[in-house]
């Protein structure tokens, strides 16, 4: 009986899926004109490591609280790869944001400080913005940063160091993130190299760059000896400075600097308060206003006008957009400050996925290029019962949250008057429903370049 | 013409349907007595955070590689939720083993130090276990720590404080964990309460009990004057104490105990070395077999047998396993100790994961309690290239990997000579094929309790 039954069922089936397909093969061809087309959102929190996420929803939600990020569907994790400049073939197990950016926008895994070029062989490689400009996609970048800053570079330009950001810099006298002062000056355009990362993004395909650093375009170029922004203005960017102008932006093409380099913070500790020796100060301090940040653009502002400008785009868009100065303030031991930069990513998400409902082929993913330094230990030690005095050896901020609590966050990873280290850990990534059956649970970080050309058919 | 063809095919799904229909009832009705038992494997890393998980790969199959636990398909992040002894109302930003076993044994959020009792109030609260067992589901619990320990404790007794493990514990003279010296003594077998957790486990419904914990059984109960491994035989347990008594066992009920306390981790750092101030010793080690681990039992080899005992129950079993000296470890500043412990956890999910293979109702999810210090940091700093003398203030080991790379692991959140302290972030969560639907993809540590019951219909 039950093989009769399936024999019946086979037979309607069989009809009904030619008929299913004859409707379908009708509605593509006639919606052939309306399809919809596909756009990537890509947030990077630079520095956005687990531990950066709990503190910033203990700040701003409590414990218990959901920040939008914690709410979208799909969660990851993305193993940070980076190799030695002298043998790519030995890993090294901890990043800087040059050759993680990289990672991610060409699947290439290099060596710190490089900007999409190969390690050791120093090769520029093909990056996603590339790969979509060519497709006819529109592209930008958004940051926090200067728009030289390594994170936005990788996505349009290539260079051997993270430092070379303009045409004064292509021989950099100091040197940071453990690159011994690697030189530029063959890539010069003086020599016929690419240029400066300045020089590259005006000459880039972006549609749309937002940013800091303006000190890196108020330069000649050694090619034609024109101003950096007289030609970003002949490749048709309107060039806007302040918060006002980008607001009435309505050009095709824009570049936006709001600032001389990395963009101010949205907040700060009390009185300016960061994290100090326990033995030197040990007073908790709330969150207030950075003053500086009065008459800047929000990354929110920013990327509503990036959004704005690239979806009149047929073809649809890539726009990577960067909360920077959560690695920054870490750097600094501020926590107030990055906990600030926390908030306005997740502010520029909830943006994000507003557009997202209106536009429904649009993925957003949202993801850390490195972790950070930053850990929340007890406010006392939970051994403090044992009489013994025991607290960390490295800089604690006691933060007093808006409900009164006190949350004791420790930088502990260089004792140096200088800066706090990048840490090796693996960090999250995120993604709206769009990324459903797009992303294992478990990621190696130039994988996502995989991700997102597949998504575009790139 | 579209409308029409629509009908024709609304006339035909409304047949098919009702075909499938009846066969669907069909093959349940006939099914109905070989319905399979639904099951649960927890196993919880203690002090498992997402830098854990990252050493341990790093080490194991290197940063590209996969573990079994990045392949589950399923991934989320659990905030951890403490609260106020004094205040249940106030939140507290970094928890115990106690407080967060409790949360996912029991669904409540309670205070530092307490074994599934309420903050303030000191009431028990009914435990997963405690539901199941009602229900006729099996349970068991497996540790390489003592079986009386704040995690397994959680999920088959009720105590105000983790310190009282056995009768002898009942006023601890030292105290740990930020506990202020609580007192059990109204809770002992002699003034009428539940007694020490050894007690309330040898009176437990639990089937199975493996892990360490010799020295808390070794007591004559102050009820009865029985001994407590006595007590445990009149109970029905099979006792044994050692891996070949273990791996022989056939009773239905078991308890073992493999170590007077905490089993010996199956790593330690070349001739025991741990991380020290960089001052006095910066050599890279490698890792090595700990010596005082020869003869136990893995944590696979228990959970093989605890597997083996609960799945000859036709309703099912809930096993609680905790890879516990991840913790412990990470305290002590003994980085091979940790990874050898995250090894021991990854070999018993692929058991779990084969037996679920074969169980396809077995639902399996990994995840920890609490954060913990460890963090990866540059061999050499980010910022050597600038001269100065930068390093941690911590402890840091410089661990060789089996492929000869350095990996930097710091431990600076207490400069004392006891130990690290816990971290506050947000610890992962995998679930397996079963799991997917069942986790949002961020949850409360709480919220496990309520996923566990709803799958098992408790």
């Amino acid at each position: 009986m039950l093989s009769s039954v399936l024999f019946i069922i086979g037979i309607n089936m069989l009809k009904v899926n030619h008929i299913l397909q004859a409707i379908a093969l009708t509605l593509i061809s006639s919606a052939s004109f309306a399809t919809p087309a596909k756009n990537i959102i890509l947030i990077i929190g630079d520095g956005m490591d687990d531990h950066q996420v709990t503190i910033a929803r203990n700040y701003l939600v409590g414990p218990a609280g959901q920040l939008t990020l914690d709410n979208m569907p799909v969660r990851s994790s993305v193993a940070v790869l980076t190799v030695d400049e002298e043998d790519p073939n030995k890993p090294v197990f901890v990043a800087d944001s040059a050759n993680t950016a990289s990672a991610i926008a060409t699947g290439v895994v290099t060596s710190k400080g490089r900007i999409s070029t190969t390690p050791n062989t120093n090769q520029p490689v093909t990056t996603l913005m590339e790969l979509a400009a060519e497709a006819g996609i529109a592209t930008g970048v958004v940051s926090t940063a200067s728009v030289t800053d390594a994170t936005p570079a990788s996505f349009l330009s290539h260079s051997k160091y993270r430092g070379c950001e303009s045409p004064n810099m292509m021989n950099p006298s100091a040197s940071y993130y453990g690159i011994i002062k690697p030189r530029c000056d063959t890539d010069s355009k003086a020599n016929g190299g690419p240029g400066s990362i300045a020089e590259q993004l005006v000459e880039s395909q972006a549609q749309v760059i937002l940013g800091g650093g303006t000190k890196h375009f108020d330069h000649i170029s050694d090619s034609d000896g024109q101003h950096l922004l007289k030609k970003a203005q002949q490749a048709g960017f309107g060039v806007v400075q302040n918060r006002e102008a980008l607001l009435n932006a309505n050009t095709t093409r824009l570049l936006g600097l709001f600032s001389p380099s990395t963009m101010p913070v949205m907040w700060r500790g009390d009185e300016g308060r960061k994290a100090e020796f326990l033995a030197d100060n040990d007073a908790p301090f709330g969150c207030e206003a950075e003053p500086t940040f009065t008459g800047m653009p929000t990354l929110r502002e920013m990327t509503s006008k990036a959004l704005d400008l690239l979806s009149r785009n047929d073809k649809g868009f890539v726009l990577m957009i960067e909360s920077a100065s959560v690695d920054k303030q870490s750097h600094a031991r501020k926590p107030c400050g990055h906990i600030g930069e926390m908030k306005q990513l997740d502010d520029t998400l909830k943006l994000a996925l507003t557009y997202a409902e209106k536009h429904p082929d649009t993925l957003i993913l949202v993801t850390a290029d490195h972790g950070h330094a930053a850990q929340i230990i007890p406010a006392q030690s939970l051994f403090a019962a044992l009489g013994a005095e025991n607290h960390s050896s490295g800089r604690v901020a006691m933060v007093t949250t808006p409900h009164g609590e006190v949350m004791a966050i420790n930088y502990a990873t260089n004792s140096g008057k200088g800066s706090e280290e990048h840490t090796g850990v693996q960090v999250p990534l995120y993604g709206n429903s769009v990324a459903e059956g797009l992303l294992p649970s478990h990621i190696n970080q130039p994988e996502l370049f995989g991700v997102m050309t597949a998504y575009l058919g790139l």
